[in-house]
């Protein structure tokens, strides 16, 4: 009976009324008094009115969406997968998944930026950093990347920065995963880098120049060998090694960092992530000592605290894109934490033996079926595997994968005409060697476990000798009971949305509501292949297909990608969307990207990574696009712009009033408009980018749609676009189907390793807006920006209010400037920040997009007791500050009570002690 | 790869050598140390060796049971239910589920009797109390029975208790549901109780003489109407009247305390718990102002903290039967806590307008259908009803039910050859009104919500117009994002399994496994009604005679029921068929029990509702049963002698050496030998139950067989028996089937509302011992055993160890004498109890069996570093009680500092004052 959205939004009708009375609006009447208020904010050039018929039906309830997600999860088939390349079955041990993927201590915390409450989530990615860099043999692994080939390309350009090599060139093993070489093309190709293939295990040899060398160990043909002749001739050439190794054989052979490895990439799935149809997984990443600075993504280091005493925190941050912009390392903002979280303590509950019995019941399993097929005739190909067996049947490989599928519901790898992979994991069981045996035309072969003595093919001079996951941690976890406890002990650290209100200004913490949630862990969702044949996989490409056209209508545009994994490779994607339509309009030299000052560190970060060349136009004192500057710097720029990257409702939270001039004049000028998504929650029923002017966006789903943050990720950054720029979206070399909703065909390079990126948490977003409806979701905007004015009002008296739009109202989120607090007090917005955490509150944004400032952004989701309950402890902080001005304090009380939240922490939870290994 | 048990028993080879070494036992062949360990406690007269075969297969990894269970599931077809008849269709809110139900913060705690870590569940309970004290308009409601019919019992007993009339006559409405009136009839014959059925809403005249009269209101036919009259006239006979009622009903109509009832019973199953096949879900009971002391079952109330601060604790315990023993109000121990808590958190989301918007649109949809019906010249027999319709359709009910469930997938209520019953629900979709007309004989009338507006057929006396759950808990709570804080804000003041230890001797608090719980909320174990019919339910079937066959042979019994919903009631079943095996022997005069001194006072209260006479035999100083006075006993009473009542090992955790002697001399004198099997856990693989002289037992699947504490129940109390006794164990009027494993058929009156009792929650017991295998089960016997003794012997030296057996060995639990501590420093098993708290340990058992004593049960889930924690703290605390007694500590210090940990959660959580409504 109840409505979705009256559970979702926090505040009532009730409760609205008061808000809004507080602000000045007339209820005279209650119907049009929240619509008289987006009125007055919202620019009357760009509001549009509610849609008479909508793609998106009307809200269904919960147990109507979970219905229909049923009827889509059936019409998956999950078929097991002996696919590999990179995806595997896996066994989520079901301590982590109840009490991590299921658990919103874990999955509704935001980026540990505030290490006094995220101490728990802290040491998990600790535990995820010993873990990788103990594994690959390396001295720094950061706290996980975006997927496996995404890394690789990150791989690429740590190396092409850290080279002293005068050269372009990046050789790829041909042997590596066919979704890698992809990325890599596409990467290379916006930066000018020339990718040489080479068959790295055939012996065939480098090039006298490169900057760097991709090795996939094991390769993709499951073959096992020692690259460490090949990195020694690429140091030799000056380049760096980049070795994509698989963390489950890694158990078993030689480490990276022991062949010589200059950097090592890969993903942790295996480590009890469901493969949910490509993703969410956390990729990662592990330098040698020396490169620590050139690490991109986030990475986690020991510190003191105020008593002296160890606590983890964030660190080197001086690398990333929101300090460096377009000078950074990388322009990924978000990791996988969730999943790096459930990987890292796969490690923990399984420990070094119980990883590496895994790990030899695969390999044995592999050779078991290996010999099997040697003894009958069928030859295979490698003598040295871990996992994977390649198999040459000549001119039979389709049919005998064919058949694999049909008749048994196995899923082999065709990698030609005459070769097919079969890739063991830790679910395949000896009934299903049997089954597979039975398709190289002989009766089965009954394997069962007396099989299992068999020894590894793995080369006696690689076979692994040195110790790993020696710290305490990997030993001490390994019953239930245990782990469960561990596991509640690290959250009760950490302050998430399930304790109270996370006001992050641009980060949109709403209500990850369970019934979003629930379908996530689903066998139907969780447990397919990302290059599973399309016809098992017609539920998730019908729920996918009608995701992508509710997200172009509500944006405005005409084509949406799912594929990108994060905000970053969305916005990365639409760049190179807008690179590909000039190049095919032959524009060569249409490069100039044109960044507000005002804009996010990742802009430019990205627009960089497009091949870019980034021209920074000024904003006037209001924080709006200087439209005057803007058409200076098109002038000078000419038939140069690419385009004008633009964030809409602004970076300061402000409805601009000109936005629809700024992006004429780009247009006006031949160049493209970019609308960054970020803010799409203050604008979702009221304002379309595409109306607006907007040629590509990238939208964030764990900002608006309801994915959640799970303490650093997974995110999702769909792009969407108009027509013109639709073949240029990301197209995929293993995707189930070229066309998407609206019959849009994408042919541009894929950003993602999968298809459908993080497809497996997707339903979190469908069932939002089904949930919802389109009325819903413009219900939430107006309840969002309402909060938003409500807390700008009522503290404007205490802290001044920068950057308001029309009738002074705010959109979505505020900013309160504690400048004027500083001067007269010495109390910063850090010692505010942290006397929040005090009072039961995170922290809002810091000195973002002003230094000096908070942004406070409620969402519709808190309720108007919570919003008060906030702004009447910003209110008593002024007044404690006031009291240190006047000297009724001490100068130094306020900020040492505030601290004394990190030393209680540290106290509760027994911080352990641990360099970065 | 990894065994289960491995994840199960804390203790691992290592740690288990380790502790067999600090016991003496000799380890040079580790493959026997712990066999050796187990051949010096158990004796060797009971002591069996593994079985060469089984009827439980080997043990199953986690995956390979989640497997066998979605085959089960795969075979329960989820008709829709429009049975009724107490048990209904309703949506459990997401949030709810996620972070209660699939929370192990929630199901794996204790009962609440440390309230200073019980705050949370605490304030869940006042709130259940509250809801249905408000909504049955009585002054004073208890936290939850067990189900309605037996509650209904319980208020009969109650009445009979309090009424003043000489009468053993009890009125039962004929419209009672039928489920009910057996159970009554159970439970009345055991006593003497003359059972007299009225059509009381026909006018028929109640009798002379009575002490109670049962209402159910409405009635199982569906009718409302108004039972004061009837209530007058009870009242005028000296009798009770207690009202069965509907809660949701409730707030649409007047309630039950204002019609003058004395006792209101009923389910609060509709209150978003899922049907589950039964069970469980939490019953209620209410009482008017003066029969609160004659409540049973358990009842929170407000006190005050050591800082006089409210709080709230357990109330009036002196009721109960672990107390007043045979003079107890009742032998229920337990309560549903987990599922009131779920119960009370639906009514705090919706509130009262909620709850009575849900009402009135399952109101109004009946009204909808019941209209057309009579429109079309169907009868609809009543006028009046709320929910259900009650039609007449001469000679054709069997095959319209039949039509109902082949054609459309919906069970109806088959009343008679004329007469079937339709039930709305929450979930019923006018589609299904649509479908459902189709029956009557025309095409389908296409409901739709327009037809919404039809006024509710509650006869207009009776509408309800008093306010309910006016307290702001029901108002404040109503988006999700402040349901789930305060879910998590309740959680956070509570200790349960996943904090640490609980080491409560008698109620083995092991691991309730993830794995063990993820399967009872699939739709297909959770969505049935436990009427459906045999068809709908093959899968439940099955594994529940599964489970039936392994734990028949586990115990050495022929037969085992299921359907005791806890261990009191399957402890008056196995008494029960006692008594039918004695009666149909003709035996009439067998009506002595036979109990130990040291008995938990649950026997003796269950033997009084079997209609046994109590008497006590004696234990000497080792707390065995006194073989002299058992025969002094036996003679005295001869040939009386119905049974005797044992605990194994004895309730002071000791494998008693004479237990053959003892089984075998009731046997002599023809009596009936019922083993309590609370402590089965200390027994498992090496001895049983039947081998011992066992006739009938109950088990605790919440104590040895995995199901969780919930916080007070569920529990499931299953009934073994051997063969002769099998057809006086429980049957059912409505059960799918009367031939259990083994192909035995039951007889017996039914104990519990369902035909299997809380089967929602079987797959849990299943789960378990399909993954621990016979082999795994043993290995936990002994690895308990092995804990217990261990903490006995390194506590030994600082706390005197009462009772043990052979070879100085206790059994699975140990007994820490700390009256001499008392005698020498003040400090007394409380002071110590609350400092446990203050170490972060839950305290042990207190003051039982033996008062002043402590006992420690730490089950074999725990590993070694949770043991060792523990003991240093017990003998930390030692040490300090040391200090107070050399008075280098004041005498007060200790205790003090003890009590601090109370004031303490009271700040954290903010305890809102609240009285008994």
């Amino acid at each position: 009976m109840t409505i979705f959205s009256d559970r979702h939004i926090g505040t009532t009708a009730e409760t609205q009324r008061v808000m809004l009375e507080a602000l000045g609006v007339d209820t005279s009447d209650p119907s049009m008094s929240l619509e008289t208020l987006m009125r007055g904010a919202v620019p009357a050039s760009i509001l549009s009115e509610p849609a008479a018929t909508s793609a998106i039906p009307p809200a269904a309830t919960e147990a109507e969406a979970l219905a229909e997600l049923r009827a889509f999860a059936s019409r998956n088939r999950v078929n097991r997968s002996m696919i590999g390349l990179g995806y595997y079955g896996t066994l989520t041990p079901s301590v982590i998944q109840r009490n991590v993927l299921e658990n919103p201590s874990w999955y509704t915390a935001y980026t540990p930026y505030q290490p006094e409450i995220s101490q728990g989530r802290l040491e998990a990615l600790i535990n995820f950093q010993t873990m990788v860099a103990d594994l690959t043999g390396l001295s720094t692994a950061n706290a996980s990347m975006l997927d496996e080939s995404t890394a690789v390309a990150e791989g690429m350009l740590l190396a092409r920065r850290a080279s002293k090599a005068k050269s372009e060139v990046f050789v790829v093993d041909a042997d590596a995963f066919p979704q890698t070489k992809a990325i890599l093309e596409t990467r290379a190709a916006a930066l000018g880098i020339e990718l040489v293939e080479r068959d790295l295990a055939g012996g065939e040899a480098l090039p006298d120049e490169l900057f760097g060398v991709l090795v996939q160990y094991p390769g993709a043909s499951g073959r096992v060998w020692d690259p460490s002749a090949v990195i020694d001739a690429a140091h030799v050439a000056g380049g760096l090694a980049v070795v994509a190794a698989d963390l489950l054989a890694l158990t078993l052979t030689s480490s990276p960092g022991s062949l010589g490895a200059d950097v090592a990439v890969g993903t942790t799935q295996r480590f009890g992530v469901p493969m949910g149809f490509g993703g969410p997984h956390a990729g990662y990443m592990a330098v040698r000592q020396g490169l620590e600075r050139q690490l991109p993504g986030r990475l986690v280091g020991v510190s003191v605290d105020a008593d002296g005493k160890p606590a983890y925190r964030l660190s080197l941050q001086t690398r990333e894109q929101h300090i460096r912009r377009e000078k950074a390392t990388s322009n990924i903002c978000t990791a996988q934490v969730l999943l790096a979280v459930m990987a890292a303590m796969y490690a923990v509950y399984h420990g070094p033996d119980g990883l590496r019995q895994i790990a030899g019941d695969v390999a044995s399993k592999a050779a078991v079926l290996g010999d099997w097929l040697a003894e009958r005739g069928v030859e295979v190909v490698h003598e040295t595997y871990f996992d994977t067996l390649q198999v040459r049947v000549p001119g039979e490989a389709a049919e005998i994968v064919r058949r694999a599928h049909d008749e048994l519901g196995i899923l082999l790898h065709l990698a030609g005409p005459d070769l097919l992979s079969i890739a063991v994991d830790e679910t395949t069981t000896f009934a299903e060697l049997s089954a597979v045996s039975t398709l190289f035309g002989a009766p089965a072969r009954v394997f069962d476990a007396r099989g299992d003595g068999t020894r590894a093919r793995i080369p006696n001079a690689l076979h692994r000798t040195d110790d790993y996951l020696t710290h305490p941690v990997f030993h001490v976890h390994h019953s239930e009971t245990a782990m469960m406890r561990y596991l509640k002990s690290l959250a009760d650290r950490d302050y998430a949305l399930d304790r109270g209100m996370i006001p992050l200004g641009s980060c949109t913490m709403k209500l990850n509501a369970a019934t979003e949630m629930a379908s996530i862990t689903w066998p139907e969702f969780a447990g397919i292949h990302p290059f599973a044949p399309a016809s098992d996989v017609e539920g998730y490409l019908d729920m996918i297909d009608q995701l992508e056209s509710w997200l172009a209508e509500v944006t405005g545009y005409d084509a949406v990608s799912l594929q990108p994994n994060a905000g970053s490779q969305g916005e990365l994607a639409g760049l190179l969307a807008i690179r590909g339509y000039h190049l095919a309009n032959g524009d060569d030299h249409r490069t100039v990207c044109l960044i507000p000052s005002s804009a996010h560190g990742t802009n430019a970060a990205s627009a960089v990574l497009a091949g870019m060349k980034v021209v920074v136009v000024a904003c006037d004192e209001l924080g709006n696009v200087d439209l005057d500057d803007l058409r200076a710097k098109i002038t000078a720029h000419a038939d140069e712009i690419a385009a004008l990257m633009i964030t809409y409702p602004s970076t300061h939270g402000v409805y601009e009033q000109d936005v629809v001039e700024v992006t004429a004049a780009v247009h006006d000028a031949g160049g493209q408009v970019y609308v960054d998504g970020a803010n799409l929650n203050a604008l979702l029923g009221y304002a379309r980018f595409g109306d607006l002017g907007g040629d590509v966006s990238h939208l964030n789903l764990h900002k608006t749609f309801a994915i959640p943050h799970g303490g650093g990720g997974p995110g999702i950054g769909p792009v969407a676009a108009k027509a013109h720029l639709a073949p240029h979206l990301p197209s995929h070399p293993l995707a189930q189907r070229a066309v998407h909703a609206g019959g849009y065909e994408f042919a541009g390079g894929p950003v993602s390793a999968a298809p459908y990126g993080s497809a497996g948490i997707l339903p979190i977003s469908w069932s939002y807006v089904r949930m919802m409806g389109a009325s819903g979701l413009r219900d939430a905007t107006a309840a969002a920006v309402l909060s938003a004015n409500y807390i700008a009002a009522r503290l404007g008296e205490h802290f001044p209010v920068l950057y308001t739009g029309e009738n002074d109202r705010v959109a979505h989120e505020c900013i309160l400037d504690l400048r004027p607090l500083k001067e007269a007090t010495g109390i910063t917005v850090d010692d505010v920040a942290k006397r929040l955490i005090d009072y039961g509150f995170h922290a809002p944004t810091m000195s973002f997009p002003v230094p000096g400032t908070l942004m406070v952004e409620p969402t519709e989701s808190e309720d108007l007791g919570e919003i008060d309950r906030f702004i009447e402890a910003m209110i008593m902080i002024k007044h404690e500050a006031d009291a240190v001005a006047s000297a009724r304090w001490p100068r130094r009380g306020q900020p040492a009570r505030a601290r004394a939240a990190h030393r209680r922490l540290a106290d509760l939870g027994g911080v352990e002690p641990r360099l970065l290994a």
